[in-house]
């Protein structure tokens, strides 16, 4: 499966009293470094076609702390699309600095015809295959 | 003018590494005390009126900062009518810890027509009245 | 095991272009109910010990989304102790609108003593006994 | 006056129901930026030296909002020393799309000791002529 790195500066606003990233963070990371994954492979999360409005709901999200990440540091963040459905992709997103992993978390998102009621939709073929390529 | 009052627990993901209120969340606790201000006069900050959304976007924001708040503190919230023209209101909202004062911000939001361009709107005269009844 | 409930207003801050809470909210909204939940047992997530600081690091959460929640709505949140052991407890917390499931999570927790390096300590007898009572 | 600039893509977590960025990410926008320059000066926005730990507490901010701002944009951030006390500065931070201005912010901080009690100390020589180069 293929698979996407980034980074990102951690902010002074990521932290909390505790001195370190609130762990809430973590999900917007994810969420960026998924965007920019859509984004590198020629889609978005956000696309309008016609009268259609096509995004990607999520159903489920975790994430696993394994140490603190702290003001200034960098993240290295590694998005890896751990399995394919129909209409749904699970990403695993693993965060990084210098080498030690510091939390690793997954993200379940399907693909949706939005509105007042959303409609699962298929994942396109083409789509399909370039998050699968090496 | 009218003045209200409301009260805020400070959450452990408001603060900041410096153990304190991180200083952007004023202007989102600033928007919630204006909302319900706005509740209390019976509309609401955004209004769907046939085919019309109604919306009141901000112009112009400050606060200023006179001491910490901490994890746990209870901020007491007054909102004040300060100036109102024809479409716009100038809020000024003070905030306070056991009756020190802590910050102090002013709003300054219009009165528009939400849509691809947005249109000023006169302020309804009931809604005037009430803003500025004692 | 106990269960706690409280309840929190969606505010506009909380939402995202997609006209719905933005799902990384619900971890700010779990974190602050868990919190409220140690209060009600008399004790605190950020205790001063003496020379000791003890607090709860997370080490693993997740939730799942049902439905949307959207500004001006009241969440009903139950928070449960789902497993407790010798230094972690993990609660499960449920978020409800007017009776209708909009998201559950699960949040897993150790009680540590903070510092350079944190320590796990064993949660106290007395408040064992007090999380578990029905 | 030094001028400093940056960039930053808008996130998804940054908008909200209007479809727009949050008037209160602005601010973290500004103070991500100062610190960007405070580091483009061989300096940090928290030093600790020997005992002492110093900061830049913020005492008064504000920002005018002449446009919106939405998912996916580049923002270009211009950060200017507007003034310069013998503890204080004020940074005046452009946000600019395309060359279209969409707000404009002032900042005033302190250069203080951080502590039980906090005490504004000089800007040090050097990094107050750093400050002023054209």
């Amino acid at each position: 499966m293929r698979e996407f790195k980034t980074q990102r500066r951690i902010e002074f606003a990521d932290t909390d009293l505790g001195g370190i990233v609130h762990f809430s963070r973590y999900f917007v990371f994810m969420e960026t470094a998924e965007h920019q994954f859509l984004d590198s492979l020629g889609t978005s999360v956000h696309l309008v076609e016609g009268d259609r409005t096509i995004g990607w709901p999520r159903v489920k999200v975790s994430c696993e702390y394994a140490g603190p990440a702290r003001y200034g540091d960098t993240l290295d963040i590694k998005v890896r699309v751990l399995r394919r459905g129909t209409s749904s992709v699970t990403y695993g997103i693993e965060f990084e600095i210098d080498g030690r992993q510091v939390a690793r978390g997954e993200s379940t998102s399907v693909r949706c015809e939005l509105g007042p009621s959303m409609k699962a939709i298929p994942i396109p073929d083409e789509l399909a295959r370039k998050m699968e390529e090496g």
